[in-house]
């Protein structure tokens, strides 16, 4: 049976050679150290490989399941979940404020990759609570906050977000669930909504469901949404939270993977609610909870390839098939053939790269919110409204397609379930889907992130990087280079593109973006990896591997983002 | 729910149109013209549209299942089964002199398609059959032609073939399973097998199993290797087979997808056999098996992109989200939105092209049997030969790809198993892994078909694709044209490469030659649609598509396997 082994080392190398932590953590969360940091994360990868993962298997093979109307989770997450709360882990990076720890947001983004590296189902309830946390902060009155905010912050209890239904998903205008006011500040919900994820669960505790509905008044389409905090348990007279709100799940949803986690139908009727922000603004408040959420979603698709990676690589080790290279030995472990071997360097030249480069856009995540220069804040907030879409969906379809190549490297055992390799892809497959597709995903960066500032923090963006390139003339800067200058070109040639045609470069635009901040992230790697040790050596081989192998996509992309619109709009849609 | 549109209209546009059926047929099956050949296709396409379709999804759901030592398959399957041998499909391109309807070999490859596109399990059962048939033919003796192969072509009997252990996948020179004389001409075989497709069924009649494994004497690796037919029944005294051989059942392998398949752990306890062949030739024997099989499996990759695509296409064309490009009407039907028409684009250039191509080589495969001239009948021979690991592993990488492609139109419904979109991605992810990974396909085809009559036969296939290519300057012919030159010179490049290179290099090389043959069919696809008609229309949009958006692939492709094996074998085993 395979163990998970927390990428300690490489952690310590992003922090201390490559993100200059202490340096870039000096203004904005003084008390945290590299040290510290590593300490954290080594025990945080403690809990993961050793209370998390082993519940993994079971978890996709039993599944959540609804009885009598409640559900009730695999065997063993009950506990788990309970554990991780006493450890205090769901504050890790929530503002002492509110009863958080207040480290810096890097710890929870890869603590975050280490749940999805080692049970994703389970990750999901301490993730989605954080979302409804941020959403009340941002938006909630005070009373709100003094009722809720505590207890999701310590994860005693958890939340849940209530958006979609079955004619409304991307496009949240077609919602028809209603939001009746009742004069004293409540309204009564009414409605169906479909794939809530963390909808019921039996780990105790209160359920803060936040859900999008009409109030009666609403104008029609995105303008006429509002938000309304729903909870499982409603106050009762001694400020108790006993009184069973008449809300339901109709059912969990069947589906490819993360069958550990009960993703619902919620049947709300007349459900208890109240306003979390101004009337018909709840698309804002809930792009609240979904900015927190993109990130995180981005690190399951790196944290399950990281996980699959790992898991492949040990069995490429121990394998015995075929034949070597010069024909003396046989069998040979199949870590020597070199098709394995560019399976499992494809998986890792992502997965390092985009480490680091998620662990750069935590930095940035607390500067925005914590630098004492406001210039620097708003800087820092833009770039992570830039990158943003870039880490949810191309770390999700990479995580995707790593989990696919891993599973190659079992043949035939990889399609079998036991050895957990197919569990990997069914569950990264969802990554891609939700908290909006990443088609979305890449129209959000080229239709609204690109215009930031009429084009400076893309610009200044490609500067930082540009910088850095400079500085360095190691191949993989060279490469980087020239795949950031056709970037440019891609980048200027979308300026004021049409709706069409961004829809029909986006996704390849977004894709190219990905590679260059990759190139960049080697760069910065290899150039910081100059002594002889393993950990060093490695990094310059996979950096040489990305240059020579990853990066000349770049060529490819282009050509596909410059194509335009015209044959993508040509054909009738009946002739489809 | 989506019905299943079987592709006539296609099919008749590339006999007629493209592959010149007519002509091409005959010196070879004289009785067979296009008509007929579209009256066939049409009657299969109602079979697999109007019964096996409808199976599909249950068949997931439930399973095929062991109970008491027997499998049962779920419900219907084995009622169409009996339906299916009743109409005489099994025995569509069988030989009359075998009892088979001599059919050209294009209309088995694409009934293939439509069985894999409506129902991949069931697929399985006259496809594995079919090898076993091919096996005997080449290689059985007299006797056993006699007693095994007529129930087998007419598909009262199924066969099945056990070569994997769980030592021995890709490296058959390592399986232990044992078989002795009896002195009789009969064999005790002992050992077990996994991965058994068909192993066993409730279909009724014989299963006859085509067993590799090693005799007393047999010298080590696969120059021990021979192989043995071990029927579920013996012959009794009165001839009839009643007589339950000593084999068994051990598992049904739990795995991702193909569910209704019974994959087999076969337990072989003495059982009775007979080699097939020569002693310690079954190596030899096997690839007859393989190498039939290899183009099928190629094909279920484009069937269920093909019907992937149907169904995302239908949905994308009545599911209402978003506004449209201009901003007056919402919402609209997302097939007006650019990037699911690029979705959709990508994984129907793919499945035109293969379909084409997959026919061509069909084509080329009757010649090599019944051309009356032997140098057509070798050369047809070697272009089958190159061309087999490229539709193996191309069109099945590229099925896989269009299944997630086609999955991601339906947003967060097609994670969901109801709509059946989420089957397809795992159904279609095992044909990248059986019958020889696609690594290995790759290596095949840069290892062993390169070098074929010293690179004449590659050659002279880059010969007629330049030829057809030179008949018309439309955009996809000088698209084609410029991969075609590139992929000439990392031909060049790779001749006499060494083991490592040429892995290194392989999966890359096989994709690039699949992208200049699909292009290829492409332009002679275009260049056959010059009619104001729907159908030709379309050829001439998605031709663009490809030409625009998917040939530039090429660049990056050749980048990648110019970039040598260097850096891949640089890193430590230890280090991975």
């Amino acid at each position: 049976m395979y163990s998970y082994v927390p990428p300690i080392d490489d952690y310590r190398f992003l922090l201390t050679h490559v993100l200059r932590f202490d340096e870039a953590m000096a203004e904005v969360c003084k008390d945290v150290d590299a040290d510290l940091a590593i300490t954290v994360l080594e025990e945080a990868g403690r809990l993961c490989a050793d209370r998390l993962q082993p519940l993994n298997r079971e978890g996709d093979e039993q599944g959540s399941r609804l009885v009598d109307g409640a559900v009730i989770t695999p065997p063993g997450f009950a506990d788990a979940y309970r554990e991780f709360v006493a450890a205090g882990w769901p504050a890790l990076a929530a503002s002492p404020d509110h009863g958080g720890q207040g480290l810096p947001f890097i710890l929870q983004l890869w603590l975050d990759e280490m749940l999805s590296a080692t049970n994703l189902s389970f990750g999901l309830f301490p993730g989605l609570t954080r979302g409804a946390v941020e959403a009340i902060i941002a938006h909630a009155s005070e009373d709100l906050k003094a009722a809720y905010l505590a207890p999701l912050v310590s994860g005693e209890w958890t939340g849940a977000m209530a958006l979609t239904e079955s004619g409304a998903g991307t496009d949240l205008a077609l919602l028809k669930t209603k939001a009746v006011p009742l004069g004293d500040g409540r309204h009564a919900v009414t409605g169906q909504k479909i794939f809530i994820s963390s909808g019921d669960h039996d780990f105790g505790g209160n359920i803060v469901h936040l859900v999008l509905a009409r109030l009666p008044d609403a104008p029609p389409g995105v303008k006429g949404i509002s938000l309304f905090l729903v909870p499982k348990f409603l106050p009762d007279a001694d400020g108790g939270f006993t009184v069973r709100n008449s809300m339901s799940v109709g059912a969990l949803e069947k589906k490819m993977g993360i069958h550990a986690q009960p993703t619902c139908v919620m049947n709300y009727d007349e459900a208890t609610g109240w306003l979390v922000g101004e009337p018909h603004r709840g698309l804002a408040a809930m792009f609240t909870m979904m900015n927190a959420e993109r990130l995180m979603v981005g690190i399951q698709g790196l944290g399950i390839a990281g996980a699959a990676y790992g898991q492949a690589a040990s069995y490429a080790k121990e394998r015995l098939q075929g034949r070597s290279a010069d024909g003396t030995r046989n069998p040979v472990a199949i870590i020597e053939h070199a098709d394995v071997r560019r399976m499992l360097l494809t998986i890792r030249a992502f997965v390092e790269a985009g480490r680091a480069l998620a662990g750069w856009t935590a930095l940035q995540l607390d500067r925005a919110h914590a630098h004492p220069d406001a210039a620097e804040r708003a800087k820092a907030d833009a770039l992570v409204a830039l990158l943003t879409p870039v880490v949810k969906a191309a770390f999700t379809d990479m995580g995707f397609e790593s989990a696919v190549q891993a599973q190659q490297v079992f043949g035939g055992h990889g399609y079998i379930r036991e050895w957990g390799m197919e569990q990997y892809v069914r569950d990264a497959r969802i990554a891609q889907i939700y908290e909006g597709t990443n088609g979305v995903q890449a129209m959000d960066l080229v239709a609204r992130k690109l215009p930031l500032s009429g084009g400076a923090v893309v610009e200044g963006f490609f500067d930082l990087i540009a910088a850095d390139l400079d500085t360095t003339d190691m191949p993989i800067a060279t490469r980087t280079r020239e795949a950031l200058s056709k970037l440019r070109d891609v980048t200027t040639s979308l300026r004021g593109a049409s709706v069409d045609a961004s829809g029909a470069a986006a996704v390849d635009y977004l894709r190219l973006f990905a590679l260059v901040a990759m190139g960049w992230m080697w760069t910065r790697m290899a150039a910081a990896a100059q002594d002889d040790t393993p950990l060093h050596n490695a990094k310059q081989s996979v950096a040489a591997f990305f240059a020579q192998r990853m990066l000349p996509q770049a060529d490819a992309l282009a050509a596909s983002i410059m194509a335009g619109e015209t044959t993508l709009m040509a054909l009738e849609a009946d002739a489809f």
